[in-house]
């Protein structure tokens, strides 16, 4: 047995990323990765490599000034693996290379697309890696159709592939001074965008059931759970956005449908994707503080999302409710979740919430705040990272050292998972003690 | 049976505390209340009656300027009551009307002190109230020591009652200017001050344990990690505030030991007693956050304090890191949690966090924030009110009707507890389900 069959499933999906974002990293900080032929620092190479591989799009350096083609032909690549997960290449390496899918790279996979059951893993990675480049090929199309008079062929091409991939896995990476800001008048272009975030953070499952569903008439909860919360999600953003930011005031030439569209993208985008049509640093602190609870939730798992997934808040606030209500079991349409889900979800979100404390406590003293904004511009990037969301207050390009390198982990931790990266930081065994303490209970709350 | 014999044991306790805020508000509300005869609007007499009961400190109205002496009076009533839970005065009353304790009553007394057991609820209600009254005594003769030079017998000894009784019941109102800042060279009440507060805020049954000890040598393990937990916050929030206010550089001509003894004030006000020497609108970014997970925690089960509670938080630390370790069981000192412990302490921190986030959503809508603060404004409060801290940047004295009615819920699920008061609205029965769903997993994180 070589020493990498040693590790454990967790170590190898960890040092899997760890190895796609050096090598990334080492790339990037190559001269000719950048337009001006000078090398960068080796920090804001690791930084970029590591906000593309986890799909996040935070930037300490301007995507469309400072990279060459060649630099920005690896961040995409880097973006494509992080997106559809590094484990579904290695399948298709193997399938490739005529061999048999051994059991661990099935179980790598699994774990990778969170798949719940064996049942041909060869088959939903080729449908996943299918589907993917259909979705976005017809992305380029349709943002040609917008692209191609503004900019021509050669540019208005790179352009479209550049966003249509950054749309699809939500990465959120963009070619522009301002995001999309100049794009607010454009609703064609924000319409086929919000289609192409909402593909890729659906989740690959649910794609699953719902390109099988004409066969098999079979709904998995999951599915119905996170379509539900997904068509919920939008629709509550968009009204609490229309109440916060819905008269637009420092736009007033927009056009009632355009504010409307501005507001459906804003609905759409906050969860994990991180274009924005309306800069953040001018949204009211109502709208502020929203997007955070949106970044926090994220997207659905086994998608392109990070963040503590929606699928773990919905398991959460239906447990609660029934708690409540002094019900045995939380249920969803006619089905129970199990024990095991529920304190995992429970489980999961304490963590976050401690991970996320003690990196904004430590941020607090490294990182200076202007004047203008108080803690909001800490949390507001401590939460878009571990999202990876990627929008900002505009703290990530003054990154200190210690707040690069506390920002690297947390867009790692939402991206591998955090489980994932603590499992394989502590190398678990999951031993069953044999012995027992006796139990006593405590006062709670 | 009478209708209160139909209450639910959360209805009962919710609205015994409710009567006790209206009865209270109807007093403070009348002329004789104020120093110059006028009657306070009554949204300002409800919000200080829930301020008292729920010993918060929490003030619209300058607590020294503004109440007569009969209103103060009332004030300290209400904290007496809020602080050794107004169930024991129920049984006191039961008890001196010579009749013998029901078991309603019992169970009530229970629930308000989060006794596990039923054994001799009326020992344990007379021990409480007669080491409470002990040490409040006490403790207006330690401050006579201090006031009496300083203000003569008669303002000295209403200066020193009142200030015991803040202390102890950890309520945090104060007869001064700006809380204690013109203290900050007095380390001698400082000292006094910090005793009160911990006494107060380590929970009746610590405290049983500690005085039956001689006698059983026997520490549940609640007490021991109670204290454990009480020595190790102070411990770490003591080098947290010297690391982020230790210099001081507002108050130079402080000595090195004023400053440590400042810091260790600090270091124990935040959690629920809400003294402070130095003011927060000064302090650093880290400090003021670091502050907000203190008033989080809150103190132990069973005491005066609000917030989630210490021993809840150690739990889910303590569970958290077993769960990476890959160990079955959450175990302390040689005992395990049980599940059911577990599993309501994590549904608590969730429900907070949904609860504390719905209520700031809605205040950076309701209220404005001076140009000199961001967000934290409004956060710092509003963690505040649900800690029953009364810590303020500033916020409370401005706040709007709807920001009061939503400090005074908050301030109300803080000290009842946010189970006992949801478990009252919603009537909840706990019956067993007869017909359960079939469980499916679903993807977490
Ligand atoms: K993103
Ligand atoms: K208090």
């Amino acid at each position: 047995m070589n020493w990498w069959g040693k590790l454990s499933l967790p170590q190898t999906l960890t040092l899997g990323f760890l190895v796609i974002i050096l090598i990334g990293s080492g790339l990037l900080t190559l001269p000719i990765s950048s337009q001006d032929g000078t090398a960068i620092s080796y920090i804001d190479a690791l930084f970029t490599a590591t906000s593309a591989t986890c799909v996040t799009g935070m930037t300490v350096v301007n995507t469309a000034l400072h990279w060459s083609i060649f630099g920005k032909t690896v961040i995409l690549i880097l973006i494509e693996i992080g997106g559809l997960g590094f484990m579904t290449f290695a399948v298709l390496m193997f399938v490739f290379m005529g061999r048999k899918v051994n059991l661990t790279t099935q179980l790598l996979t699994q774990q990778s697309l969170n798949l719940e059951s064996f049942a041909n893993i060869r088959s939903v990675v080729f449908l996943v890696i299918r589907l993917s480049l259909a979705i976005q090929l017809l992305g380029v199309g349709l943002l040609m159709v917008d692209f191609y008079p503004k900019y021509g062929l050669i540019q208005g091409l790179s352009c479209s592939i550049f966003h249509s991939i950054n749309a699809f896995c939500n990465a959120g990476f963009d070619l522009f001074d301002n995001s999309l800001v100049q794009f607010q008048n454009d609703p064609y272009l924000l319409f086929v965008l919000t289609c192409l975030i909402i593909s890729g953070s659906l989740g690959f499952l649910v794609w699953k059931d719902l390109l099988l569903y004409r066969k098999d008439h079979f709904l998995s909860l999951h599915t119905k759970l996170a379509l539900t919360t997904y068509l919920g999600l939008i629709g509550i953003s968009f009204i609490v956005y229309l109440l916060t930011e819905g008269n637009f005031s420092e736009n007033p030439h927009l056009t009632l449908f355009q504010r409307l569209m501005n507001t459906y993208f804003m609905a759409v985008t906050p969860r994990t994707a991180g274009f924005y049509t309306y800069p953040y640093t001018k949204i009211s602190m109502g709208g502020m503080f929203f997007t955070m609870i949106l970044m926090l939730i994220g997207g659905t798992p086994g998608s392109t999302a990070g963040g503590i997934k929606s699928t773990t808040v919905d398991i959460l606030l239906i447990r609660v409710w029934a708690t409540l209500r002094g019900k045995r079991d939380a249920t969803f349409m006619g089905r129970r979740f199990t024990n095991e889900n529920i304190s995992r979800s429970l489980t999961l979100v304490f963590l976050v919430f401690v991970v996320l404390s003690v990196a904004t406590l430590i941020l607090t003293v490294t990182e200076s705040i202007p004047k203008r904004f108080g803690i909001e511009y800490i949390l507001f990037d401590v939460v878009s990272a571990f999202g990876t969301t990627g929008l900002s207050l505009g703290l990530t390009p003054h990154l200190t050292l210690i707040g690069k390198l506390i920002f690297m982990v947390l867009m790692f931790m939402g991206r591998v998972g955090i489980f994932t990266v603590m499992y394989s930081l502590l190398n678990s065994k999951h031993p069953e003690d044999a012995f027992r303490y006796p139990k006593e209970n405590v006062m709670i709350g």
